[in-house]
């Protein structure tokens, strides 16, 4: 995924590591000796995607030590990077059936797959085990932390439904929607990332705030491919922002530059959807040129990008390390990456 | 619900008390100060019920402290009576999406009210709430407990899903799945609220006992109500059972024991539902009728008689106190409720 400079090959290799332990630890923390639910849990690991959010962990754990070497990763990390992605699936899980998705890195959903019912119950699951695991640390600060980013995000995405077909919906609202629904966990993983490896509060907030930026990010790069991205790279169902009437900065923006009549345009499609013979994928296509016209993608880009430039300022007080260093790489790739 | 002697009177006030402090720290752990949030937080407190598992949490701790009084009762029974409580709500809201169920103690379901997606992040914002409360107890043993539960509940639900229309289920496969789906939540409500007054191993695992025979005695008291119950005393959307395909203990007893006639006429009943005009609610008539003609009600009666006796057996090594006799009255009166 990134162009690795050749002197960031050694804390990659310590990543690269910590995240094979961390697979592990879920492999262990899911088995069940119930047929039917083994069976689901198999499916859903392979959406195990980028993993970032166990390499924030093991990452923001390596630059507060200011090291680069495997024995600067505790089972801490491996532990906490296990929940925090354990906690991701869950919500993936849940949001295909919000979403109706069919497709999840490149395999078919869950909800496809064996219906919704059972993705409610596997996602359930996956959330009882991340809680369960987190317990084991014996950290009731790290649980805490993590209930109460479940909860964090479980409100962003009902905000988020609150505010389907809201089609004035503004900025700052958005920002705090997936302040809540995406940048939340991010920001935790850095936040326990760095406290295992003893940060004290100050240093520990702002590897959080890193985490912040850097999802906020995250979810406008999102944004932006659902709405003009290259489905069989992105490898998951695209265009269900707009199917699933949830504006998106990038819309948000168009609405608020256009002229009335492209106003009203862009408008009837958000609300009637695919007008006669055309489907949603033409649709989506249509909007996503209604939205350029306005350049409401290059606006959407500058946002990712101020986000990011923020992200790596939150860095700029911790002392230069390789594991830094590929922590202001992923950031930058955040907005050029097209999966 | 019960006809409680004079002499547990003072013994009922405390659990009252008690409950009455659970019902306030819920509230206070499920606040959110965002609004569509709030307002769904606030229609599931409608469905506290009987809170038979906080219930349950003071009264096993009274009966290992051998008291009656409220002085007997330590932050952790009303915090681990909250945390069981909304695990609880938590199976409630996400059945009813898994049942598409209307009505929940005589109110409209979530699903019903405001859909699915909302119902499922609704369901996960109060299991993260619960995960968050108990990690602030500190007891990391209770934490992993309650993350274990959780597991336990949701392979249960998914050993369920995946026998729907399974028409040749057993009995000991019905018990491994209502053991996980319904029992094991009343047994950890057992043992922790046995903990929390400093029972040893042995007394909390024979704590735990009593609640696994009870809350498999309570679940085939359910099934039996949700064939042959009456709506307007339950509260809740009943014949479910027969409409999703789950087979439950009158019904397998049933198919053994009727005739290849009758059990052809069953098992067409079952799988094609109602024939013609006829609705749900008569199918569930003629299928109760049908399970009544092989003795199959009193059967499933027996069974629950049979698991309240062995729940009352697993008291009988503590020493009589009111609380080990209102223990004793609610086992008593799992079989006996209509409702």
């Amino acid at each position: 995924m990134l162009e690795i400079p050749a002197e960031l090959a050694g804390v990659q290799m310590v990543v690269a590591g910590a995240l094979s332990r961390v697979e592990g630890t879920i492999r262990g923390a899911l088995a069940s000796e119930i047929a039917p639910v083994q069976r689901l849990v198999q499916h859903v690991e392979a959406y195990h995607g980028k993993m970032i959010r166990p390499t924030l962990v093991s990452l923001c754990g390596l630059a507060v030590a200011g090291r680069a070497d495997e024995g600067a990763l505790t089972q801490a990390h491996i532990t906490l990077g296990a929940v925090v992605e354990m906690v991701h699936l869950a919500t993936l899980v849940h949001d295909d059936v919000l979403d109706e998705a069919d497709q999840r890195r490149m395999t078919e959903t869950v909800n496809r797959l064996r219906g919704n019912e059972a993705a409610v119950m596997l996602g359930d699951y996956l959330f009882s085990a991340a809680y369960r695991l987190c317990g084991q640390l014996g950290d009731a600060h790290a649980t805490v932390r993590i209930g109460q980013t479940g909860m964090t995000l479980c409100a962003g995405e009902l905000l988020q439904l609150d505010n389907r077909g809201n089609y004035s919906l503004d900025e700052a609202t958005y920002y705090a929607l997936i302040d809540r629904k995406t940048a939340s966990l991010i920001s935790v993983s850095c936040e326990l990332g760095a406290r295992a490896s003893g940060a004290d509060e100050a240093l520990a907030t702002r590897l959080a705030r890193f985490g912040t930026s850097l999802g906020l990010a995250f979810q406008i790069q999102d944004d932006l491919l659902d709405l003009a991205g290259d489905q069989r790279l992105v490898g998951k169902s695209l265009g269900k922002d707009a199917e699933k009437g949830k504006l998106t900065l990038p819309v948000i923006h168009h609405l608020a530059m256009a002229d009335a009549t492209a106003r009203g345009r862009t408008l009837r499609l958000l609300r009637d959807g695919p007008a006669g013979a055309t489907s949603w994928a033409e649709a989506r296509t249509e909007l996503a040129k209604a939205v350029e016209s306005t350049g409401s993608i290059t606006h959407s880009r500058r946002e990712a990008q101020r986000l990011v430039d923020e992200a790596k300022g939150h860095l700029a007080s911790l002392k230069p390390s390789p594991a830094r260093a590929l922590m202001e790489a992923m950031a930058d790739a955040v907005v050029t990456r097209a999966f």
